[in-house]
């Protein structure tokens, strides 16, 4: 397995002091249109891809999932979920998401939450997640989007000193980015919306739902300057089904 | 029925001159998209939406269609379209895109051609359009991509008299954009990628596909300047079916 950038002890520090590491699903920005798209839990057999510590796991189970497997590349990252979760319907599994195996368990649901920017090759991933869904199955998935991804710098253009807009260039260059996350390097990939869209489609997932994140009134509310969030969509939620 | 800016005399000359409107559907960049998501086309009885010259309603008889209809809200467009069509199964419609009466007739196959952006009520649009679609109809449209509608200039950001990037702003705002276009004021309507997507769906018009058309290769060889075009989108294509 390649190395994880998130088993390099400085970045999972850094990592480990974001809001959404410390306090969950209700600090990130993009949950509350994420879990307006889950389907019914109950009974479900779930997996989530770049599972992390392990949040959405845990959400899965205590609201209705049967059994659920969460995948992640890196050591460190499950080590913590594992001393967060004491539920023994919840399986991690320290795998790739593009090449998990699971003895050909297939799922109802399959969930990813900011982890498909990282892979590179994403039709064998799509590929992969249709083969382990079952019929009628739910694919709910958010990355960020191809705006933001666009840019290396992943940066508003500042004029003064004042973000005066974000700007766009290299679209329809698909490939590798070098950014920065938390002060380190990071391998991201860019893709236009029409690729994470059309390779869905031809692996026989139905598109159900599109969603641009924006923050909440009421985080809104709390904190002006989040208002920023409403001048470019930082991430996209897609809900599909197998049909 | 509202003004319609290509009634303006002025307009409609500048119009006139684009190199569109002269040679063709094969002088618009994004025919070669959009025709390959054309349904095979024999047979079909057909409507367009916003025709303008009527180019689109004659390729489409020419390739199979068995009757057409094209809709335009401006009465000089339609003029010259009747000039340029001699076929008596095109028939020419002087109404709003929204509010096309056909007396009950349905359509195995609606598009519209760079249309729909002038359109305020989207929601209203879709609901009608899909009405008028037979079961397993499709819907095909082209618009300016959310991407290059956001900021209502519509233009690169120059720095020291050169194109250095593409910006974008008020990306979540979904409203009227006052911009310009052949050196005339015009009203444009902004709307999120989620908010065109979400609509078909929510209308049962199931995605099929979605296109951000670059210049195909052979463009780009004669005309080296216009690889700035794949630096940021500027049109989307979206292919829905009825269910």
């Amino acid at each position: 397995m390649k190395e994880n950038m998130y088993d390099n002890q400085a970045f999972f520090s850094a990592y480990a002091k974001m809001n959404r590491s410390i306090e969950g699903l209700e600090a990130a920005g993009e949950w509350h249109d994420f879990q307006a798209l889950l389907p019914e839990l109950d009974g479900l057999n779930a997996l989530d891809l770049g599972c992390g510590y392990g949040w959405h796991c845990r959400y899965l189970r205590q609201n209705g999932a049967k059994h659920v497997v969460g995948v992640d590349s890196s050591q460190k990252m499950l080590q913590k979920a594992q001393q967060m979760t004491s539920d023994t319907q919840i399986t991690y599994l320290n795998q790739t998401n593009e090449d998990f195996k699971v003895n050909g368990e297939t799922f109802d649901l399959i969930i990813s939450s900011l982890a498909i920017h990282y892979i590179k090759d994403y039709r064998k991933l799509i590929k992969h997640i249709a083969v382990h869904l079952k019929d009628r199955g739910v694919l709910l998935f958010s990355v960020e989007h191809p705006i933001f991804t666009a840019k290396a710098e992943q940066d508003w253009y500042y004029v003064d000193g004042d973000i005066d807009h974000w700007p766009i260039d290299h679209y329809q260059d698909e490939s590798q980015r070098l950014t920065s996350f938390l002060g380190h390097p990071t391998k991201k990939y860019h893709r236009t919306l029409a690729t994470y869209i059309n390779t869905l489609i031809e692996n026989n997932l139905m598109i159900e739902a599109m969603s641009e994140p924006k923050p909440p009134q009421s985080m809104l509310d709390k904190n002006p300057s989040l208002s920023d969030e409403l001048r470019r969509p930082m991430m996209l939620i897609i809900k599909a089904r197998k049909i």
